[in-house]
């Protein structure tokens, strides 16, 4: 099938937002998790998460204007810093139910029966239920004008990993802490590992 | 284990990539296809891509400072148009060996194995082994301060998908087309679904 871009324009809107959602691939699936200044808990959910660079360790996310994540930004905003949390399948339907329109006063925590804990000297909530989570503190926020989302960049400053998943060199086995992946607006998938390459190098004879 | 922004400044160098490669989550895989004014093609694999918006079509990808992604910046910003190609298992290999430094006029399709094609009016090489392609022109490109990256934005026009992959609703089944994912710097990943779940609405009770 080949969809030109006239094609795309004129396509129903919540077909285009399926295939558009599709098409770049395997995402990462995570919860972030945030206070109001009032100190209420919001937890949304993420499938935008992107690598940034390791030194200074930092990762963004996009936040889209509808008022749903709003919340997020808010909070991210007035108080800098925020929790992602891993989704394996034990959660995943908890965590699809944090995309659901609740009120700005309602926690996504207590609608989905996810637990918020506390760790020391961070003023965001962790999941409970997660195996791999860590802290950022926003650092910049760049807003996207050709529609209206931001992104969000923050450094990471506190991580927690299951020690079995942890290898020698570095390497996070996310897979082994059962993080699972998702495609499109809706599919969930866990994975399973092929192979890890040695770094490529260049040779005489291509590969 | 628990790593503290300390922890993280003390690391070694490769250690703290494998880490913060791989605490984000699973990737989007795919091979960015590009040419110079001067007709040189161009392959880079990239699991940076994420998502911006449906309408208009949008998505990112983060560029790194070093050389051996300029080139594919250069022609971006030369040529405003890019191909994104998704990795299967006949050809991770391949897509990892992208990666190695090979000189300015070297191809990476030539030094690979994989075969470039056009498409018509479209002016940048498709991955003719790749199941599901698709081109973008780039629209802006956003410098980021803290790490020296760019953020390129690009707009959708053009998209290859297996009739079988595209469902009734719009939804792309990526793994039905083989499409893999990544995890830190060089882990590769096939994927089994475990369901796609109804739009998430607000209950009475929670969930």
């Amino acid at each position: 099938m080949n969809i030109t871009a006239q094609t795309l324009t004129e396509m129903e809107r919540r077909y285009r937002a399926n295939l558009i959602n599709s098409i770049g691939g395997f995402k990462s699936l995570v919860l972030v998790g945030t206070k109001s200044l009032e100190g209420r808990e919001n937890l949304a959910l993420f499938s935008s998460l992107f690598h940034l660079g390791a030194d200074p360790a930092l990762c963004g996310i996009i936040i889209r204007p509808q008022e749903i994540v709003e919340n997020t930004r808010g909070n991210i905003l007035n108080t800098k810093v925020y929790t992602i949390n891993h989704v394996h399948p034990g959660i995943y339907q908890q965590a699809h139910q944090c995309s659901a329109k609740y009120a700005a006063g309602v926690s996504e925590f207590e609608a989905t029966g996810l637990t918020p804990i506390f760790k020391e000297g961070i003023e965001a909530p962790f999941v409970a239920e997660s195996k791999i989570s860590f802290a950022c503190k926003m650092v910049e926020e760049i807003p996207i004008k050709h529609n209206r989302t931001t992104l969000v960049i923050g450094q990471i400053f506190w991580m927690e990993i299951p020690d079995a998943c942890l290898k020698e060199d570095g390497f996070i086995d996310i897979e082994q802490a059962g993080s699972i992946t998702c495609s499109g607006l809706d599919s969930y998938h866990t994975t399973h590992r092929i192979n890890r390459l040695p770094y490529a190098k260049v040779k005489k004879e291509g590969l």
